[in-house]
């Protein structure tokens, strides 16, 4: 099963580490190494040791939790220091523990070095050990993807095919979810972004009472989200014909966007992939326009690792899954954004998604 | 307005605790005091001190930044070193700087304490400071979840209408979640659940692909969202007449329920408002049944202080919102769950969703 080799993998970097076991919380990470699926919020507590896998859960989520992790011992525990306590009392108690610094609060490193104490056990910072297991998806977890990303897509067509003047944003982004749900995505990722005009100058708006109307820019950003992995797709639309300054900025992002779905290979750093697609809008005139980084992994959460960004030092991998979207934005005008997740197969970057990008922009129909 | 009333009594508490300042990141606090909406993730740090209001986000947030919170000073900056340093240095240097101890990373207090020694800050540890300031509501926030329960009335009413044997639950949490987004609530606070026969014995169940029968515990616990509040909302229904047992066990669940809304009383602790259900409940055999505590503050978040549960200390005041929720669940058979929103007005529970219980159970027509 996948979460055995899951868990192997990690073993073998606790073991590079020197420790003899790990706590983990972040309910991504334990769903990714138990299958537990938990619910949002900080639903369990996972230790993984060299020879032993437990789960410490409470009642809401008990039954839950025996039925979606057959390969964890599951343990009935309120409280983190509770399942801390119970998690170490369960089995040969380890020296060496690691924990989750990114993640455990300063508050909650308090509670559990005292219950360290009492039992004799060392916590160890560590940081980001799983997230970077998570980075490099298998066989299943690329599958997941991929079909949210058709969802995305399907939807991506649909919104295109009904969007009409007058229209409002809100309007255009409910028509979206429910044609994501009704494709049977789980729920949504992320708030389905429809910014048009002006508020396409905003790359995370939230979609407004505005009324769509011909020849400005129409970004719309939606994600997908099957058996909990998820997709995220943007396109950048207008109605009728695009006007000139559209076309030209919509152009130079297509072809930032190509250079790096061409250009990107395993072994670069998330830098320098970010920097196939500035090259060209900085080149274009666009610097100070494209503030956000090319891309970011994407698995169980929307935004994970790699990041593709100025200064990234993450290395691009084999069967690594990320955005590449570079955006121009002019406050005042509007912006554009052309976004596909990847996956790197054979080196190289292969779309997921796959809706049309058209030309100059994308006329809806 | 009311970010102004708000910054004013977190003033309050910082000259109580002698602080200089306060910086804050959950993304709950930070809408609460500046307006700023952000998105998901923790888009912005606020600094708060006796005389500034300042706001750093990074350039996908700014322009958004600056519309929502006309209250606060905008500072362009990412990453959240660079928004301590930034925020710090934008006007007169406070001395003593609190943190939220029960949400900064372990990893993240590091970074900021390097920070801070630069600037020859001292960074002081607080936990709560404004989740106790949110547990209150202002009159504006009421009538945002008395509208979000409203819509999640409404949409227990076209559910509890539509259901009918050898519908799936996952077909009936999308016909919810299409009325709950129809009728105008904005992203669900919570995936709905849809949880019959034995599945209603998981307190969080997801919706699965199995059939809905007639005389088994259907529970559906759905919540909305308007304008960032939360409401929460379940009822236990049934297809045709209950059989006996059901009819018992909601009859306890609906008494325990009454006796709860009847009973609590601004002043009490929430332990002890958990007991006025809980001992109706152990009375009548369920001691192990209600696993869980008896309710839990609703409004930016849907689980919010304070806790309605066996130790709570926290006491209930005017002007909370929080769930009134018991609940019986027995593993192999199911359970049956009522839960109201409800805020205190002049001491006393008075129910904010308002959808008909039925009798043992409530009959879905």
């Amino acid at each position: 099963m996948a979460v055995d080799r899951r868990v192997a993998a990690l073993r073998l970097r606790l073991a590079e580490r020197g420790l003899d076991a790990i706590i983990l919380t972040k309910p991504e990470d334990c769903r990714y190494l138990s299958g537990f699926t938990g619910s949002s919020g900080p639903a369990a507590m996972l230790l993984v040791s060299a020879d032993r896998t437990a789960l410490a859960t409470d009642f809401i989520h008990f039954e839950q939790a025996t039925q979606e992790a057959p390969g964890f011992a599951i343990i009935e525990a309120g409280g983190s220091s509770r399942r801390f306590t119970e998690l170490l009392s369960a089995g040969p108690r380890p020296a060496k523990v690691g924990f989750e610094a990114d993640v455990v609060s300063v508050s909650e490193l308090g509670r559990l070095s005292a219950e360290a104490e009492k039992a004799g056990v060392e916590l160890v910072p560590t940081e980001g050990i799983v997230g970077a297991l998570r980075m490099v998806k298998d066989e299943e977890e690329i599958s997941c993807v991929l079909r949210a990303a058709f969802v995305a897509d399907t939807a991506m067509q649909h919104i295109a095919a009904c969007l009409h003047p007058g229209m409002t944003e809100k309007e255009a982004a409910w028509e979206a979810e429910r044609c994501l749900r009704g494709a049977g995505s789980q729920p949504l990722p992320f708030e389905v972004i429809v910014a048009s005009g002006p508020n396409a100058a905003l790359p995370h708006a939230r979609p407004a009472d505005r009324p769509i109307s011909e020849g400005e820019p129409i970004i719309i950003d939606i994600g997908a989200r099957w058996k909990g992995y998820c997709s995220d797709l943007s396109r950048t639309l207008c109605l009728g014909p695009g006007p000139e300054r559209l076309r030209a900025v919509h152009n130079i992002v297509l072809q930032a966007q190509a250079a790096a779905l061409d250009g990107i290979r395993a072994g670069m750093t998330g830098a320098q992939a970010d920097g196939i697609a500035r090259a060209l809008i900085d080149a274009a005139g666009y610097r100070e326009a494209f503030g956000h980084g090319l891309g970011h992994g994407v698995g169980l959460e929307v935004h994970e690792g790699p990041r593709l960004s100025l200064g990234s030092a993450d290395i691009i991998e084999e069967n690594m899954v990320f955005t590449v979207e570079p955006g121009v934005y002019i406050a005042g005008w509007g912006g554009v954004r052309i976004e596909d997740t990847v996956v790197i197969r054979n080196g190289r970057a292969q779309p997921l998604t796959r809706a049309g990008k058209g030309a100059c922009p994308m006329e809806a129909s």
